[in-house]
């Protein structure tokens, strides 16, 4: 029983779990690649923070699927090193009783420790799926307006004409509880049970089979204007900031400076950009004229050029290194 | 240790949460009674559905919680009935065997099943307190924009001048997991155990007390212009379908053809309500003049005057009902 | 969709579970009953600590169950006072908007405490059957050898032809694993969800199917002479220690004293009933001639008369309880 | 906060985790290497089913530890390679973007992947403990008593004097609740979260800092007596089957045959190796007078010689591949 779920597992991580992961990472990748224009704000607290490549963020997801991917490799590969009910001691000769047969007959029989590790690995991964979901749910609303789901992946509704529900995304995030209650019910099986095989074991199949049914996901369309309409400046109050340190002012200082230009901006009911070069003398002698001309988005975004950043050569060589990657995989 | 735990819990229960709880539900049904003009979108899939009074919003939370009170109560009252540690046949002399001493010596040091019930109310409760929050962070976002967090419950942000974060929301959704946590940690403990008591059962007392510390939670401002300026004309749509109902059209036809309507605003480039009388004829005959004058939220939220339903009478009954029911509580 | 699983999972307490729990319970105590002779170590911590009846250890899992079933009642009262999809305007009429129709519409679409309800009740009574199903595996070992399964309830091994196993009750206790498993893809799924209906909910129904179908539990055959064998005497140790008691001394000094003489008793290398008089008095003047007599288990029993104890007359108490609570269910 | 905790977690593994593994699975090896005299049988659902070394019974539990061993020091791995904080830039040219900065910094903010592996590391290893637990206790029982606790590690109970409570394994037994209900909370907490930081991760501390403090374990007394008394020779009808295997007689054949002698002994009352030759020769022909003297619990045991088996020169090779990989680790 044991060598049946371990080599079903394994041709089900080789042949349909890891390429379809794979798949999905290449499409994040892609689309990645080819939209590098589309700008939008970060997030954080669901407040807008600063502005960053839509390629960025389709990036932080094909980051998180990529650890996803080796987790799930690494218990592919512990399955494989494994060669369970096969002729021991010939393996055992031939190694020179190294690395992989180390184990124990008693311990053998009772481990589920794969099990264990790939229904980690699958909660982690649906974790993962349901922030992507969360996130694209919040872009399809209304009021984000960032993005529109394919007909395929929406539903309308049976009372409300104008309504399309991204229901597909609903359901991925749904599917996390069960991976996790999956895990919890292996777990919880395993737990203070006497050595060697016992018949409670036969809990851990059925959880496996339905995690590997969940199904994953595609992509939906961008619109950059809307994504750009939801840059109001004061998401470059940062740079106000930056600026001002650049021109010698010490950072907390100038955080509180910037501050103030905001609660300016405010009381005159205005946008930060719409300040007037004498409006920020108010606030701070260390302006110069040039401060009016700060607002935009795009100089903003290219100012992150580390590697893992949002300037554009940044999110270039992600996607090389993820390109990369993928080859190196499907080797 | 026991009887220790579980008068620590009759305590807690009767001095603090129950209160808290009461006061928070009083707080919702408060709000509820005096902000009954201010009407929003409803949302099911996170898209706008139909318009309704905010009221109605806040007292469906006032409900849930209500639930979580009796839950509670529940609780405390089988505290209650099991007078643990008395004088067990003198107690059952003067009851005469009946309700709440059926139980067994083997049975009572092992059992908690009263801390389990304890720790499943709480997780409901985190739930609940977990979905209301999530709501109020959507509501707080730039991109909504319906309500603003009191300075006391959001902090600025050490880099970004403009930010103020929904940390205190944010917490209690996270403290959700911890509870959740916690009963599994205990259902966990008890499974397989050999009866009768086992020392593993000292693991119950540190999940109590630290749901006992999770902190509850206070009310932000509402901006009944923003609510309002979310409820664009397309969330009448099924208004529209049952206007039609009420001049003899099916169903089916009917809402077939608000949905034409909402496309043709669609191909218009136009809001629903913009849509001429003549516009409206090309899609049906059935239509009359009056359809151009349907564009009115509040007498779309009036027409759900049931019981429990949005409509301005339907919410006083039942800031009523809840009044009622806290005065009961607190006898 | 949720009044359907409601009115499924109301038929399914009302016909399937709840009368096959009591039956359970009835099983139990009808054995209780008729096998009041047999005497067995009480355990805590796994170690003999008391003389008990084999009826009293088969109550305190009636007690449990009965716990079970109260619980799930509540279960169903709830599922029937929630007149979910009738006419509200008629009922809140009839009803004078008092206690069952409280709620608020959009808490109603999205309500799945029921839901939750049930699965904490299932988890609950799946971790009580574990217990059940770990003390009997430890029963049904040749180290206690206290009861055989019947062969319907055990299975020969393919291997090892003097083999029975306890198969059917390992599966009861790993099912509890998958029963909690579901509970927290119920709460996990429910966390931090949008108010009114998202798709996610869809989740809640595999899980109560799967509860249901969850095999329940039959009976063992007692082997009342090897459940006896093992009251060696040093569990009457207590009961040394309390004759010094009821002869004045204080219990610390009583308990001492008869620490000791389990002490000398292993230095003989003998049991604790084969010390001599004299043996008795190197340990303490105020040990009597009768003190040699002391050692009777039947009467250790029956000095636990209170109600719940262990006595004759406690446990007859105990089966009449039950009876008549039986009784009143079955109304 | 998250270099923090990663910086934190790293020393903990280096300097407290891994060493105290190490020095268990130590503590086991010798044992193992020490004791391999004691037979004691081997148990699948809690019936006796072969003999089997009591070193091999240890170091099937070494086998586990060291997965566990591993699964940990892959986290520290993990945590080394990403280095959080540092000039990312200056590394990322160092190391030509390949490994290990290939992520992104939307993701970098909010990954708690780390703690989660973590969490399901100290899970697992809990899982391990607990079982390690459970079969001491067991063996630590009147019934079994295959071994004695020392003192340290036991307690005399309050009430009586007879006792020796095994605490601190049920402590560690009750543990594994915990560790498993952190995970859940962690897994949780991070559930369709926005992307980028919210507070919510604040909780991931607290499980990983308790779970550091759950205390692990020291090893007891075995009592060889006690172990070969429970070897009752029906442990040895598979050798039976054996026998006639070697005679030429098929599996299936001669899996019935030593059935059936059981099920003679039963009969006559008396335990399988004071069957006579001509009681054998009732039940197969095939029996030659040899069969007699099949009794010997060190011929059963010697006959698994495979690698990982419970023959002397078996446990040898196990004991040695512990001691170096030991070494390697400590290197």
């Amino acid at each position: 029983v044991a060598t049946d779920i371990r080599l079903w597992l394994m041709d089900y991580l080789s042949d349909e779990l890891l390429p379809q992961l794979r798949r999905l990472i290449n499409t994040l990748v892609s689309r990645a690649e080819s939209e590098t224009g589309v700008l939008m704000p970060g997030y954080t607290h669901l407040q807008r923070a600063q502005p960053v490549r839509w390629s960025h963020w389709l990036l932080s997801y094909a980051s998180m699927l990529r650890r996803d991917c080796q987790r799930l490799a690494d218990c592919r590969a512990a399955l494989a090193g494994n060669p369970f009910g096969v002729d021991r001691q010939a393996l055992a000769d031939a190694l020179g009783f190294t690395s992989g047969v180390t184990w124990n007959s008693l311990d053998a029989v009772a481990d589920r420790d794969f099990a264990s590790e790939f229904q980690f690995a699958a909660a982690m991964l649906g974790n993962h799926l349901s922030r992507l979901a969360e996130d694209l749910i919040l872009f399809c609303s209304k009021e984000f307006g960032f993005v529109t789901l394919s007909d395929a992946y929406s539903t309308g509704s049976s009372l409300m004409p104008q309504k399309k529900n991204a229901d597909s995304l609903e359901l991925i995030r749904g599917k996390t509880g069960r991976l996790c209650g999956h895990l919890v019910s292996l777990l919880m099986v395993q737990k203070s049970l006497p050595s060697a095989f016992n018949k409670d074991l036969q809990e851990d199949k059925e959880g496996l089979f339905d995690s590997a049914d969940t199904p994953w996901f595609e992509s939906p369309t961008v619109h950059p204007e809307a994504c750009a309409g939801a840059l109001s400046c004061d998401v470059l109050a940062t740079d106000l900031a930056y600026y001002l340190v650049r021109r010698g002012v010490p950072f907390r200082e100038a955080h509180a400076a910037s501050g103030r230009c905001v609660a300016l901006a405010e009381a005159k009911a205005c946008q930060l950009h719409q300040l007037t070069f004498e409006d920020f003398r108010t606030v701070s002698d260390t302006f110069g004229e040039e401060v009016t001309q700060l607002w935009d988005f795009e100089t903003s975004v290219e100012q992150y050029g580390a590697f893992g950043g949002t300037a554009l050569e940044s999110v270039r060589q992600q996607v090389a290194a993820f390109r990369r990657w993928l080859g190196d995989e499907q080797k």
